[in-house]
């Protein structure tokens, strides 16, 4: 039995957690999931031991959900058909790290060329991973410069170009353009490539937007990551990797040879997320989504406005969630969490009220008017 | 909301976990956990992002009760006062993962040693690391051979040894000697040297173990992984990794120069199951902890010895839950999840009850009388 001091201190986290659940803005996060009717498998030990398409005598699990989760996000991400495989994993930075991985597998030789705005975990799973990189230069709205891109590659064409391309950065929601990053390598006649989407943020709508980014399968992805706890909502980090199949054979067999035919990271695997992204995708489905989409860019298209109204010289990359404007006081910075670098940006996840933008705007209003920080907002 | 056929399938997963949950006795998972007044916190997005011991933004985590957690078992695995550092990651593998990595930091041009008897994920994690290595022979009982480790260090006296020890195999639950281990080291006078402990699964009781095994810090290791999932208890896996702080502050200042101070290996990580070890180290504290070891180790010593009275020729290690037999029928294998891999075993966790273990004699005495397979058992 816990004591009623510790009781008492649950209490007081869960009250906290529910006061800063309330207030953000500047975090990818939809708070608006509801999985009530899945805390009852909370009672088992679930573990979805290695592959999801491999049976394990361990029965206590949910691959079966799981690989329709799986199946899911191939139809979203125009996998080749019966040309893919992927897992649910532990969020965006385990399948960046995969992808990666099976990049250094395919081309040993290769170098990973990814732009300054990429997430600084890049750098640390290539260091992790002893990988050869080079940074490209972004352009002023996060996306790479395909023209230091072009440079580098041409440079370096006698190496095989694995390219980490970022489907919505973290500061501004910048999407590289992976049909541009394919004529670019074809155009010096590379033939031994590999293309990373980091699809953290987007890869949740991106399907669903017009014009569609060049951000898939179809466009010459070799692997596509997409966070699970971001645009559908997760109480804790999950996420897909899908990679073509024949990537990842290649990487079983080394792995055979070991004498382990688990092609997953970490073995034993949440059995939990599984369920909860089946949840959500079972509840909205494809038009469920596409909504949830469309009402968050009209949203996040009405705090731009509201910014600019206000004189705040805020902007959004196309068809973005994330408004950026410039760095905040450390008041609205800590009250709405926002992560600065630089600038500072909202994200409007589908869970954002248009209360919410309202009381952030009066927020930022009452900041540009000097020493009125502290006067109530009507 | 759901539909009616999907909240059909939902209640046939529930009810097939519940048959499969009951009955098995093969994996080293208790089942006895009871989070019930945690599933509140699942309302939320909780997400403890990077070190555990930075705080950050984005508030919506439980990092004072990870905090807590990686103390309780920086004194159960005896860490240096104030040289120590850690965090609750997604299981043993993520542990053994970065206890290799903090290795591979320290001493690059090092070589692994580990014994034949380590779990296969340790070979794929080598591979990801890219981290040069030697198999050394396991003793019957599944303990590393020192003989051969010593041989095998001696011929390569001028490459730091980083030697990987298992605290419990994963067939036979087999504990490595650190101290024979040191002195073998200290014997070649290698001055430079890494030893990490994977305890995933003793790791939740060793210390109270008489005599106790040789297996922390104060023993020599340089890192400890456990799980949480394991001698606890989780409803999805999760653990815990402590290392030197010294060792985590040397890669802390390589990744400072790529501009994070984030030196856990996915970032975004799990706030709930963090709340899940706090509520049973709490719970239990050391004393509940050292109970339900000594309850489960009885009953383990009752296994063996019901199988030895039925002429099944079981053994297991010294003060192991393990119990090893002979490769066992498929039905039996099927019916009580077995993990096989030439010999057999069960793992009697604190949850197994004196009752499952004698239907699971019984099973095995009817396996045993030709002809009698199907016989009902009284």
């Amino acid at each position: 039995m816990l004591s009623d001091a510790d009781r008492t201190r649950l209490d007081a986290l869960f009250a906290d957690l529910d006061a800063a659940t309330d207030s953000f803005l500047g975090y990818p996060v939809s708070k608006d999931f509801d999985c009530a009717e899945l805390t009852r498998f909370l009672a088992f030990p679930l573990n979805n031991l290695g592959d999801p398409f491999a049976e394990s005598t361990y029965r206590v699990g949910t691959k079966q959900m799981e690989r329709e989760v799986v199946a899911f996000f191939a139809g979203l991400t125009r996998a080749p058909e019966g040309d893919w495989w992927g897992y649910v994993g532990n969020g965006g930075t385990e399948g960046n790290l995969y992808g990666l991985y099976l990049a250094r597998e395919m081309h040993p030789k290769g170098i990973v060329y990814f732009s300054e705005a990429t997430h600084y975990s890049v750098l640390k799973n290539l260091h992790f991973l002893g990988m050869r990189h080079i940074m490209i230069r972004a352009q002023p709205n996060g996306e790479i410069d395909y023209e230091d891109l072009r440079e580098t590659l041409r440079i370096h064409r006698d190496c095989p170009p694995i390219v980490f391309a970022n489907i919505g950065t973290t500061m501004t929601e910048a999407r590289d353009d992976l049909r541009r990053i394919r004529a670019l390598i074809d155009e010096l006649v590379i033939r031994e490539h590999y293309i990373h989407a980091d699809a953290a943020l987007c890869g949740g709508y991106a399907a669903f937007l017009e014009p569609r980014p060049a951000w898939d399968f179809d466009d010459g992805a070799d692997s596509v990551s997409i966070s699970g706890h971001k645009f559908i909502g997760s109480p804790v980090p999950c996420g897909v990797v899908i990679a073509r199949k024949r990537h990842v054979d290649r990487i079983a067999r080394g792995i055979a040879y070991i004498g382990s035919l688990d092609t997953t990271i970490t073995g034993s695997r949440n059995g939990y997320t599984p369920l909860v992204l089946w949840h959500a995708i079972r509840r909205l489905g494809v038009e469920g989504l596409r909504e949830r989409a469309q009402r968050a860019l009209a949203l996040a298209a009405y705090a731009e406005a509201e910014l600019r109204a206000i004189g705040v010289p805020a902007w959004r990359n196309p068809n973005a969630l994330t408004v950026v404007f410039p760095q905040t006081s450390a008041r609205i910075r800590h009250k709405w969490q926002l992560a600065t670098q630089g600038v500072a940006h909202i994200i409007v996840m589908p869970n954002v009220t248009r209360a919410q933008i309202d009381e952030f705007v009066a927020d930022m209003r009452a900041d540009l008017a000097p020493g009125e920080q502290d006067r109530c907002i009507g």
